[in-house]
Formats: structure tokens, C-alpha cells, sequence
């Protein structure tokens, strides 16, 4: 399945994925928000939280998931995320039968992207420049906190697919 | 890479990856569990918790990098498990770059073993006549939260890489 541009009311749930991001940044934290999406509304919103509760596996798209919690028909959503999903995360978007993902930023981190859009699901890059520069900040700043978040990637650069 | 075969240290911490599984069978959770070990010690064990927590990202192995928290050098771990990783599992162990991983279970549900072993994770299957038991028992008992912990692949049988 190829890449799709994201339509203007993608870009405005991506800025609730950003504001997620900059939440995080605020607390602290590594700077990456998401936001899930079903019907034009907002289902749950979600943040990086390595740094609040001291818990690796919770990135952007899985705390998001997890703020989602049971219930919820992911094979209806949409998945708004202001950073490139690494491996765990586009293998929950896998899990969990999410068929949409709308990226802020994937200049400064490739993701796992291929292996989604091998399983057909519907990548829509926006490549925002606010976002990117943002991240790149917080790297620039905490490049101690990126290590330590995306830890496989950095020891094995074959990690991705 | 191969498979190799579990060795008898192996067999014993995957019993207490079973431990946690039958943990979570007795609470009316999912029956899965895990156990992190580096140099022999155990580094943290954890449970499926979709229903102990209302939490649909905390998978055996997911729980368990969760109660490993922070600090931890994941590159030289072991990750134990007593069903096969799916997606998002599998790319959690990616993510931290956890070099091994011991199976109990793989005949009940494949995972994601083919994407680790790409990635030059060493895997060893045990498939384990008891756990294999277990789970079908499970299955058979509780299809409704099998089908809810494992949904894109159940709706999506093309999911697995």
C-alpha cells in the first residue's frame, strides 16, 4: 500500500498528538505524543512515559492504546502520532488491527514504516517542520533520554526491517 | 540465525514463565507470562494484565519489561516466555535489543519468531507438552478473551509478517 497525504482534519488530530508532545517535553519526558481517532473523535490521547512512570514499553502509540483500554474497535481507528512508530509500536498498530497511521515526523526517525505498509496499512506522512525541529531539539538536549528510549536501534542499527 | 535447543537452566526459568501464566489463568486474565534473566538472576516477571488492569498492551513480555523498568541492560538479557511473541511483543524485544528469547509455546500461536530470528535474535523453542495443555485449555475456556488480547490477527490473518 503506498503513502497518502494527510487531509487538513488529519493535520488538525496531529496537533493534538503534538500537544501531547510538548506535554511530555514540559514533564520532562522523551517528547513523542499520540492521539487515537474514531468516527472524527478523539477516542484517547496519549504520551511517552519513561520518564513519568518510569516505564519503558510506554511510547506515544502505547500509552495511547493503553489510555484507550478495552472496548474499543481499533479496526475503526485512526492513529496519530507526532514520531515514526519504532518496533514495538508498529507491531502494536499490527496487534491490534489499527488501518490507518498519520506521522508528524519521520525525517528524524525512519520507524518501521515498510513493515506496516507490507500489511497494507494506510500510512498518511505529513512531515510537518514545526515537529521535526521540535524533536530535533529534544534530542540536542536529551540525547541521553533518545539512547535510552530507542535503546535497541541505537546498539543494533539492523534492527530495523 | 537458528534455532537452538532450550538448555535444562532454560527449562527452569521458563517454569516460572509458567508460573506467571498459571497466575493469570487463576486471577481470569490471559494465560501467558514472562520471566526476564541476566547471569542467572532473575531481572523481573510479568503477566498478561488485559484484564487484571484493563490493559491491552501489557502482554506476558510487555508486563514484564514494564516491572524491569528502568536501568536495565536489555542487551544482555534473556527473555523467557510461555506463548510465542506476537507483533508487538516481538518488537519490544527489537526495541530493547533483547538477544535471546526461550519459547514454551509456539504450536498454539506461531508470533513474530521468523521477524526475530531476521533480526539475529537467537531463539529457543521448547514447546512444552504441559504449556501447550494449558493453553488449549484456556483457548477452549476463554475464546472471547483470546480473540480480544489478539484481535488484528484474528481479524487480519495476513498480519503476521
Amino acid at each position: 500500500m503506498p503513502y497518502v497525504d494527510p487531509t487538513d482534519r488529519d493535520r488538525g488530530f496531529l496537533r493534538l498528538a503534538f500537544e501531547e508532545a510538548r506535554q511530555g517535553y514540559a514533564e520532562g519526558g522523551v517528547a513523542v505524543g499520540a492521539v487515537l481517532v474514531r468516527d472524527g473523535e478523539v477516542v484517547a490521547r496519549g504520551r511517552n512515559r519513561l520518564v513519568q512512570e518510569s516505564n519503558p514499553i510506554l511510547h506515544g502509540e502505547t500509552d495511547c492504546i493503553r489510555n484507550a483500554g478495552r472496548g474499543v474497535d481499533f479496526g475503526q481507528t485512526t492513529l496519530y502520532t507526532s514520531l515514526s512508530p519504532c518496533a514495538m509500536c508498529a507491531g502494536a498498530i499490527l496487534l491490534f488491527g489499527i488501518p490507518r497511521v498519520v506521522i508528524g515526523d519521520n525525517e528524524s526517525f525512519p520507524g518501521e514504516i515498510d513493515w506496516l505498509l507490507r500489511h497494507d496499512v494506510e500510512i498518511a506522512l505529513a512531515n510537518d517542520r514545526e515537529m521535526i525541529d521540535f524533536f530535533a531539539r529534544f534530542r540536542r538536549e536529551r540525547p541521553d533520554l533518545w539512547d535510552e528510549d530507542i535503546k535497541g536501534y541505537v546498539e543494533r542499527p539492523g534492527a530495523q526491517t
